[in-house]
């Protein structure tokens, strides 16, 4: 992909105007979600056009008959028609000079029962649109920018205070607004998301080569895949992986063979060999993820931790003596190094902690402060000592949030938690080394729970990433670093 | 552990009256948790004797100057007073006629710089009360019986309503409160829970002789276990195993290096090897799990699935192409099998979903409902037709409880979520076989997920179990059948 390429593939994400073809009141058709989609965004509410001949308007906007009635341009169509009218809706779209069209209808070369005539359709599709303008899908949610207001539900987080450096290319069309919503609660933001279902025309490959060395919005990738419609599909894709840029956090499905199966029926696609994937997640430094919990506690460290921590010896400051146990545990069968701190940093630390608290309390690595963890004095002098500590990379510190605040609730000590994660974002900004809270949860109760989530909040603000699982995280943090020594050993 | 012994050391569980020597309304001290523990109890109020030579009343409850000045018998102590005047007030419990003593005290032969010392003290502790009376600790959080009010922290769920058929054994105190806290929210109820911290008199092997062969509340067990004092008491242990009657789901601490350091600061104990460990566990038909998180999950399954599966055949059932996908690939990895169902299964089930709504789906195991999956009785037939097949020994249904509560509130379809679940509790009675139900949370709205407990304490009400993540779910569930095998095989 040239710049000239480039250019046009943008143009195709800044539509002037968008036609939503289909689109009803009634919730149990197809353009239903996209048209309240956009009444929730921030797309120019005046630029969206319903298409649909029975209505003379669609929740309050004006509804015109056919995409020829429209008297603006229109560059984006967003079409949720039954299948056995989608050949003249493509006319009428090439007709019109609309630019890119999404098929958010389903039913083609994947379904079960009907793949040879899907096949056919596909084609005639492609034959009439050829050259004239793009098709993304079918059978896929389209396009997420939250900068532009392009959204593929409703009420996502659009605007550009919501606009991020993470960029997500999927296979799946749910996964796209299922992982927009778990992101959002989890302090990530996107730049841009794909979902282009079947792939006729527009496929990963090309969306990844774009993302990859044209798009100055995008600093990450993840990535679900299923598979490839034909050999030139995966050609292309691999040629995009030798020259990566940007970390690729991949998801790839079908990798069993219970997972293969499904995906024929899913997207229409040849899983492809688990001998050929391991070899480039291998080769290219592609950062392997096998669910979206996993893909969003690696995008979180990801994203958070900068610059990328120089190794892999982890200190772990927490609470609870078994918990510290535990972690340490997981983090070493994770790969990574929980080393001593030297004699002197130890009883420093000890001298710290003082005759008041010390019973109880666990001096090394990892380090339990038990109730000396909540005087901000100590806790700050214990934080520092490891940011300096010539051991240690990367702090990790293990506290449930939840608990801490139902805790205090339940003892009567509301001071107790309400400074506590204030001291965290100020100290921040002292650090040398990445911080990082662990906070599993706990508590199942919405008071507790609107609480913890504030505090998150406020975390995430500060840039210091809250994850929700100890193996997660040590997970994560493991792939970081492999990645950061790929980059490394590569000279990349 | 003979039946006499039996009887005895149930005795300790059923006392007459507890003394909290310690108890204050003091905050930052160690007496505090304990009083306010047993002041939201449900242990009668006028048999709990706070010990404070300084004060008449503590929190509304008389207090005494020491335990001679009760008039009443006292068969439980809970030790929270500073190690210094720890041996005087052993013989002043020795002299009242205590029968169990909780030594809450922190600071003896696990204290980093004082661990000879801390021997030596707890030496001449045991010489005081030997033969006299029994010592739970010192360091741990001691007993919870919802059955009889014991508690080992303020506000647990007591009552019998609150009594379920699990024991957990910790060597760490945190996490007897932070595990029952977890449990609650996840359906889980518990017979008894013992901390027992250095464990110089009472220790594991004795507590799981005793839930194993003569407790008949107690059906499964969990234990936490870092290690042991002495030879003695882990000879005691490995015998105890060889006689297991209940399934045990062992989490043991410092299997690494790094774990390993931290279980001599902790609780004073050697990790031993790991390979010691992993015959035990292959041997002994021991359930070994990581982490918290691990161990909810195995218990959750273990408890709710009754009978147990006969087989590593899991039926998938949900919505969301993707997530099929990697929901397979994820069981498969964890060695379950996803079968295919019979072709006859197969187009039976397209024929239910029919015209209305096969675009989107994908009828084959695991099946991707789609929008068919809120149609009853489309759902029910189907998870009816993968109950009755012989290819399947378990059903697994995926679906978001929180995300499709937040996603009908959104697109205003109230409806839709809330007729979902109960339709499950209903199922659940007709079923031959266990259903799970997964439910990977999403979303982070106090609003949303007060409803999503609800609905997940309706369908743990129905013994249906709720798990939070896909992986998790496969691992416990390949666990529980693992168990299952070995059970068979060794004929027990």
């Amino acid at each position: 992909m040239n710049a000239e390429e480039a250019a046009k593939f943008e143009e195709l994400l800044n539509p002037r105007g968008i036609a939503i073809i289909g689109a009803t009141e009634n919730p149990m058709s197809g353009g239903y979600s996209f048209i309240r989609a956009y009444l929730t965004s921030t797309y120019p509410q005046d630029k969206i056009y319903p298409i649909n001949p029975k209505r003379n308007e669609v929740f309050g906007l004006k509804a015109y008959p056919n995409l020829q009635s429209i008297p603006y341009p229109v560059d984006y169509a967003i079409i949720g028609i039954p299948k056995e009218i989608i050949l003249e809706t493509l006319e009428s779209c090439v007709e019109k000079g609309v630019k890119l069209v999404h098929i958010f209808t389903a039913g083609f070369s994947e379904l079960v029962g009907y793949k040879e005539e899907g096949k056919k359709l596909e084609q005639a599709m492609s034959q009439i649109t050829k050259g004239k303008l793009r098709i993304l899908g079918p059978n896929c949610m389209g396009i997420y920018i939250p900068k532009n207001g392009l959204v593929l539900a409703a009420e996502l987080p659009v605007g550009l205070e919501n606009s991020g450096k993470i960029a997500f290319v999927s296979q799946s069309g749910a996964f796209t607004h299922i992982f927009t919503i778990m992101s959002h609660y989890n302090g990530l933001k996107f730049s841009k998301m794909f979902s282009y279902g079947n792939g006729i025309d527009i496929n990963c490959p090309e969306i990844l080569e774009y993302l990859n060395e044209h798009d100055s919005d995008t600093e990450i990738i993840f990535q679900y895949l299923e598979g490839f419609r034909d050999k030139k599909t995966a050609k292309r894709y691999y040629k995009v992986l030798k020259n990566l840029k940007k970390p690729l956090i991949l998801l790839k499905g079908g990798l069993t063979e219970a997972g293969s199966r499904v995906t024929m029926s899913h997207t229409s696609s040849l899983a492809g060999t688990i001998e050929i994937y391991n070899s480039l997640i291998k080769q290219m430094g592609i950062i392997e993820v096998h669910s979206l919990q996993e893909a969003l506690d690696a995008l979180k460290l990801f994203y958070f931790c900068k610059p990328y921590p120089k190794g892999n010896r982890v200190g772990l400051i927490g609470g609870g003596g078994g918990n510290s146990v535990m972690i340490a545990d997981i983090f070493a069968r994770a790969g990574l190094k929980v080393p001593n701190l030297d004699r002197e940093t130890e009883s420093q630390i000890q001298s710290w902690i003082g005759e008041q608290f010390i019973n109880g309390t666990i001096s090394c690595n990892p380090i339990d402060l038990n109730a000396a963890g909540f005087d901000n004095r100590i806790l700050k002098k214990v934080i520092k000592a490891f940011d300096d500590s010539p051991q240690i990379d990367v702090l990790v510190i293990f506290e449930n949030i939840d608990f801490l605040i139902g805790f205090a609730k339940k003892m009567k000590l509301e001071g107790l938690s309400k400074g506590f994660y204030r001291f965290f974002v100020r100290l921040k900004k002292k650090l040398k080394k990445n911080i990082i809270i662990i906070s599993v949860p706990v508590i199942k109760e919405a008071d507790v729970l609107a609480e913890a989530f504030e505090v998150e909040k406020l975390l995430f603000g500060a840039e210091i990433p809250v994850m929700n699982s100890n193996e997660g995280t040590a997970n994560a943090l493991a792939k970081l670093i492999q990645y950061t020594e790929f980059i490394k050993k590569n000279n990349l």
